[in-house]
């Protein structure tokens, strides 16, 4: 089965109602200015979408004023890719150049943009980072000593948390390659291959299938279930009796999928197929929970109850599924302590896992976005019971 | 032609060795400890390697005391990896955990290393970031308050400019992988095709031809030349007397190469014929150029006096080649003003770049070591003359 097609891009009105979104939340936080770092803020403003963001030399700013279209301030070799966005007013400086690093440049934007001395908001909380030097954004401070930095996290959080329509079709679309590829498993590995080569012709059918890059490919193979859910492969062969799981962050035009599956290699004892039933039907109850009005604490437990029905410890990696987008993970958690309310248009994933022994464990996830009635699957739901590759 | 196998891995040795470098550094600038925080840097002490990083949610944080092994203060989800690694000292967190996202444990690991009241180095200036959200980084402050905080990019700039054999062997292995994925390109590609679809093939002949991972793969097909050098493909068809460009950052073990290719599509004119001459004279000449005791501003002369002796403007992406290793692009740039001394065990790029005219401007790129007796090759060294592809 072939993927479908999905548009590239976004039309200008998507920016301007995000920014309407944007400026409304600033006034009410009493923001005079946004200013923004990192490749998901940037791009989430301005759909200035590039992989040279691997590049860790060059600091790229984004200022959003109170009123107005967000001014970019970037180094030089970003101007003609940022020209084709809707954003009119780029500044840029000749970079690297690290007397200066566009330090100035965006002192002025700011100045322009009416926050000189003004409330300057900046993500500073959980799950933020600030893209700059620390030294380049003390000069910053420096420049403009009659502003106050002002956390801006709720505000991104509470914006990039509710997705469009434009942006669930391509995160579906991106399930839909990723479901595609996963389909093709059975007939890509072979007991005895090594764990590489296996992640090898998962990573090339996942492009194949017309995923534009796959940054994140984990899992492992081990006997009856796998200790590490984190580690790159290594050359042990695939062997009778493993679970094999993979699990993807692909991409289709910057937006993440992020989903797993698991197989047993030749034989699956019952203990494996109880721990899978189990999780499928966690799964189930995850998917049921999540509807407007329920929160992450809600799925959390949800999913935690059949887990610990049926006499597993709950799995211990910290939470039981999360917020996708732009980035692999984003907000929210689904934790006991996370209170987010779900919303129509939050795309999240259902993440439970167990442990079925020593060293030992098994997790399974599905992608999923809120609807008014309810959870609309966008990964295709994995097999009701253990696949098992002969 | 397939590349021969690599060793995966480091021995401890060669953590041992970094560890010791660093600590007599430590030693001259005064520090009572390094505290770490991005990918590379938790990596180049550790050998932490893994895929994971790709998720924002968690930071991770990696102590290196003045004496002693480091400690890994990170995510409860790092720690069977974190255990196979030489580290001994794993602190974890159940996270997330928004509320003390590991910043006490951070805290008491920097108090355990002797460094609670005491000068502790942060990478703070040029190409570096602090990978954990700046409330918390206030919160470590106030959690230690006789602590300061202090630059120490000198010094980690100093230790990781210069590769180890193991890493030079490493990177000249996805060198070799990505020369090979060159050389299928004319294979690959086809008058009519979609820009997309060259690069989704390309990307999968690197994988095929032994690349971990792509992380970073850009170019341009456009009319005796491109204009925009990090722009994603669009569907554009490549066109007769089109210059097809390829640059890309594939991954072997955690280590990149950084380089790119051209091509004319069914046929060139004199004046791009003429620029690609050029810039295979200016990589040569900065190859020649290329050695101990040499400046990257030497290198940046070196390279730009070919192309204006030719009468062409100079390429104004701010540089003419960087560091390369963990990263895609590292310490020291290639530009008038970088005084930095080449030393033997320093991977480069030789970037030189032209305008040929309005619009049209063409990059080569090769990646070296240096030796003592000069820059040896790692990437196999484009033809001489403009391939055209039928």
């Amino acid at each position: 089965m072939t993927a479908a097609t999905c548009e590239r891009g976004l039309p200008p009105a998507e920016f301007e109602a995000r920014l309407a979104r944007a400026q409304r939340g600033m006034a009410t936080a009493g923001l005079d200015a946004l200013l923004l770092t990192t490749e998901p803020e940037v791009r989430w403003f301005s759909g200035f979408l590039t992989e040279f963001w691997q590049s860790p030399t060059r600091p790229w700013f984004l200022v959003v004023p109170r009123d107005g279209k967000p001014i970019a301030v970037i180094p030089g070799i970003g101007a003609p890719l940022m020209a084709r966005t809707w954003i009119d007013d780029i500044r840029t400086w000749p970079s690297p150049q690290p007397d200066d690093e566009g330090v100035s440049r965006l002192a002025e934007a700011l100045r322009d943009a009416g926050a000189g001395a003004g409330r300057i908001g900046l993500p500073m909380g959980p799950e933020t980072m600030l893209r700059m030097p620390l030294n380049d954004y003390r000069q910053l401070q420096y420049q403009l000593p009659a502003a106050e930095p002002v956390d801006a996290s709720a505000l991104m959080r509470e914006l990039r948390m509710i997705k469009s329509e434009r942006e669930i079709a391509k995160i579906a679309h991106i399930c839909e390659i990723a479901s595609n590829a996963f389909a093709e498993v059975p007939q890509l590995v072979a007991l005895g291959q090594p764990l590489t080569e296996t992640f090898r012709a998962f990573r090339m059918a996942l492009l194949r299938n017309g995923a534009d890059n796959v940054p994140y490919l984990v899992g492992a193979s081990a006997p009856g279930g796998y200790e590490d859910v984190i580690t790159p492969p290594g050359e042990d062969p695939l062997s009778d009796g493993d679970i094999l799981m993979m699990d993807t962050g692909a991409l289709f035009d910057g937006y993440f999928c992020d989903f797993d599956r698991n197989w047993a290699i030749g034989q699956a004892d019952d203990d494996t197929r109880r721990a899978y039933d189990t999780l499928y039907r966690a799964t189930d109850a995850g998917q049921a929970a999540a509807r407007p009005g329920s929160t992450c604490a809600d799925l959390f437990h949800a999913m935690r109850d059949v887990i610990v029905a049926d006499g597993y410890e709950c799995g211990n990696v910290g939470r039981l599924g999360h917020g996708l987008g732009m980035q692999l993970t984003e907000w929210p958690s689904h934790t006991p302590d996370d209170r987010t309310v779900l919303q129509p248009g939050m795309v999240l994933t259902l993440e439970p896992g167990l442990g079925i022994g020593p060293g030992r464990s098994m997790v399974h996830e599905e992608n999923i976005v809120i609807r008014e009635s309810g959870a609309e699957l966008l990964s295709r739901r994995a097999a009701p019971e253990l696949p098992v590759i002969d």
